[in-house]
């Protein structure tokens, strides 16, 4: 948890985060309802993005939402504000302020990605859990990205992001991996689906909200890492982030695929 | 439709097609029925493979199928013998024998990847529809294959297939692309809905069905063609086939996307 989170803190990231959770709520979300009175973990709440739809969709749920740094949390806290289900702790993963067995659920989003060890991560989880309760795990996958016009620049632009992640200990292509990393973290009964977010212009706001705003904004936002760390030429980074936003015109094409996990104790 | 067919004649690719249509027929056809009387014409119905679900989806429809190939639509008699609602025609789609606006729906499958102009085979087949009449379009996409574990060298083996229909005047990768297309060649309310086939090992009927005698088996087929042309090195194509097998294994996943289109004229 303590890595470098490729994503930034700045404000274009925090509102693009927010842009994201908005416009792919229900694609994500709406399959995960927790009963009243379940004590649930959100393990890396970040800036809370998650954190406010987890929390109206198990309005009896009592949520307990972590994450490592200060800085996200302040911000999720007045994300939250005015919901009564949710406390907010600041804790690394790895080193947990709770009984063994404390949760009923546990709730991962968005944070396996930034992890070296992911696996070790989801086995601590799973101490958490009383046995019998039920992990659930969001991840992205850059390696899913399929558009049109399709460009070569566009996939370079793209890798930069994912060897940055690398480089900062994560993995962006984690997605797929989500099945294997549950089942080797020891959950039965493991279930994944895919969730593609299928953009064409016969859905404006999914082109603008995730096509720009969202995937090519992330990636738009490695520029400078990216020509600092010598694996991008500008020229050629920026054709590719060009050749990303084209794909948002009215014959363009953008699909990227999440990847949601549930698994039992 | 005179192309070379890059998927071949044989047996292999026979039996191939037919354990498709099997492991993916729910996915692909379940939600296209066509109402009793009303008359449809599947254009390149090549083995019949897709024939079958549709006669038996929509045993009121009466069907019309046709292919440019005698060889093929023999094998697809003998597949659809005992359908009544089926009636197979030798065609070339681009010249047929069928008056303007004789059909009610068009349902086209697995076609558009093998033409040198899909834009303008659709505008023929638009001109076959009576207003108000729909069509179907289902292709896969290449560029839309996920596993793990990632293999640069299986990613280099499905690139020659790519690469080899390509040559034949198709593209693989046209699943992406069924919005434009229909919204090019002059269909309205054009809606597509990308189709995932999802295999890891919790789902042993379509790691065998699919990633193994499905897309592995495919690209596999391609191999000697591959070689001839001077686009693959044997080792390095049986290094990348081994990769493709070895998402079949209990740790692994495989992912591939078919896009799904209807549009009105």
């Amino acid at each position: 948890m303590a890595s470098a989170y490729v994503h930034g803190y700045d404000e274009a990231a925090r509102i693009r985060l927010q842009d994201q959770a908005r416009s792919l709520v229900d694609l994500l979300h709406s399959d995960t309802v927790y009963p009243a009175g379940s004590k649930v973990l959100e393990a890396g709440c970040g800036t809370g993005a998650q954190t406010v739809t987890l929390a109206r969709n198990s309005p009896g749920a009592r949520i307990t939402s972590i994450d490592v740094s200060a800085v996200h949390l302040e911000e999720a806290g007045a994300r939250a504000a005015g919901l009564g289900n949710v406390e907010f702790r600041q804790a690394d993963l790895f080193a947990l302020p709770f009984g063994k067995e404390s949760f009923d659920h546990v709730f991962v989003c968005f944070v396996l990605e930034h992890l070296p060890r992911p696996r070790e991560a989801l086995e601590v989880l799973k101490g958490q859990l009383r046995p019998g309760g039920s992990i659930t795990v969001i991840e992205g996958d850059h390696g899913s990205a399929c558009f049109h016009p399709d460009s070569e620049a566009a996939r370079e632009a793209i890798a930069c992001q994912v060897e940055l992640q690398r480089r900062a200990g994560g993995n962006a292509n984690i997605g797929r991996e989500v099945y294997p990393l549950l089942v080797g973290a020891g959950f039965r009964r493991v279930s994944v689906s895919p969730r593609m977010v299928y953009a064409d212009s016969s859905r404006p706001e999914l082109v603008d909200g995730f096509t720009r705003k969202t995937f090519t904004a992330m990636i738009e936002g490695v520029r400078a890492d990216a020509l600092a760390a010598g694996i991008a030429k500008s020229d050629r980074f920026d054709n590719g982030i060009k050749a990303l936003y084209r794909t948002a015109e009215t014959d363009g094409v953008f699909c990227y695929t999440f990847f949601k996990g549930v698994g039992e104790k």
